[in-house]
């Protein structure tokens, strides 16, 4: 059975806003970043472990559509999803609605690779497979292959 | 004839690493906005003249390829094109290049909207034909409906 | 008798590192927003409402001292204090924590002008007399003049 | 004689600014981080290649008086010097002027050590005599002990 993930809950800070008056575009990389982090947590992989271990997760595409803007004093509620993880590499997808209201806000991608403190490309199936079987626990069963 | 836009130059600020010892990605959406920023400042378009007259652009979408990691102590360059214009809405397309080297490293997509301050969709042909006008001049003929 | 305020808690963040493999040291001052503005909701002074009012509260003046570095996986607790205020300036204390082990990491000040929306200096007291005294409850009795 | 530092000059850039419609005050300590980093250039010490050396060279204290605030459109010049230099510490002062009108505008401190990848301090004088003679070049005749 599949995992559930909980959403990844925040305040937006007065520093992520500009002179739009509204939070700047570049935040929600970093917002989803905390989300993706919040959720690999919830799995039992705290990525500080992870990079301990030697297993480091770059970010190979990012892709963001700003739907409605977000303000300081909005709470945000980041919902992430595993949407797809093979030996080398897997991409988690983002929704990200208004905490308070329940208001559907802004979307995003980001797809990753596993690899090691080189930089090299690392097979974590066979390498480290509780790792592989923690992210497998929480894909939807419709994507496994 | 279309103006031919200079590629956007800088040096990687050490604050922009982060313990991967690469640029934190969340970055590029700001070398983006600085090389967009700057394209637009070649055509004479100033940003903060743009937002006096009440002309505000946010971002609507972006889109990030991370093929190569870049380091503190790198020099970059950016080639930002437009690739799309329509009266109330504009692509960018971003190249980003080691300015040493000349090596391709990473691309990238933004799509903007022209608004009003109250964020209300603008016809910026109607509206400001000039500035239409000055966009239009470097958009690629192939791009031109 | 003085209002006890709750210290903020909150995890670090991957992005807020540096190559030097801890928090980049301008993420301090952002740490110390986010628990001034939540001190300040504490005492019913939700900052998006005190702009909304007219009530601006720009920093004039910054200090930092930086004992010990913190790191992504820390938990960091931030205790404000309310050290000086008049009815056009206040001056905030911060002592930094790590919120699992208790210790003492570091501490830092900041000063702060009530200004208007063109930043002309207001005096709140007088404008704002509420606001004067949801402060000066959590200003300690050997600190008023 | 000592070796004169040429001012460090770069535009704000756009995400740089809060809904205060002004520089956040977090920025200066970037600020200042690009212009001591291009004045030990000046002098021949990349702060990349100290680093593969080994020496490390955090931020001890940081100060900052926001006198004026700085906005998007703005083009800053930062005067860093070197005020204080012993074998294991250093200090810096900045003054930042607008670099169109030549208006001084805000002004700045930071103090460092020399430490080893384990954070050990490390005394530069001895271990790396160049690096230490460099830094003694720029600083003024008063400041030398």
């Amino acid at each position: 059975m599949m995992k559930k993930i909980e959403p990844y809950i925040r305040a937006v800070n007065y520093y992520e806003t500009d002179q739009m008056h509204v939070v700047h575009h570049s935040n929600y990389a970093r917002y989803m970043e905390e989300a993706r982090l919040d959720m690999m947590s919830q799995i039992g992989l705290s990525y500080d472990k992870l990079e301990e271990m030697g297993i480091i997760i770059p970010v190979l595409e990012l892709h963001n559509v700003f739907t409605h803007a977000i303000h300081y004093g909005d709470i945000i509620s980041i919902q992430p999803s595993l949407t797809k993880l093979t030996p080398v590499r897997f991409s988690i997808h983002y929704e990200l609605y208004d905490a308070g209201t329940g208001e559907w806000l802004n979307r995003g991608d980001t797809s990753h690779a596993f690899v090691d403190r080189d930089f090299h490309p690392m097979n974590v199936k066979k390498r480290f497979p509780e790792v592989y079987e923690a992210l497998l626990s929480c894909l939807a069963e419709e994507e496994k292959a």
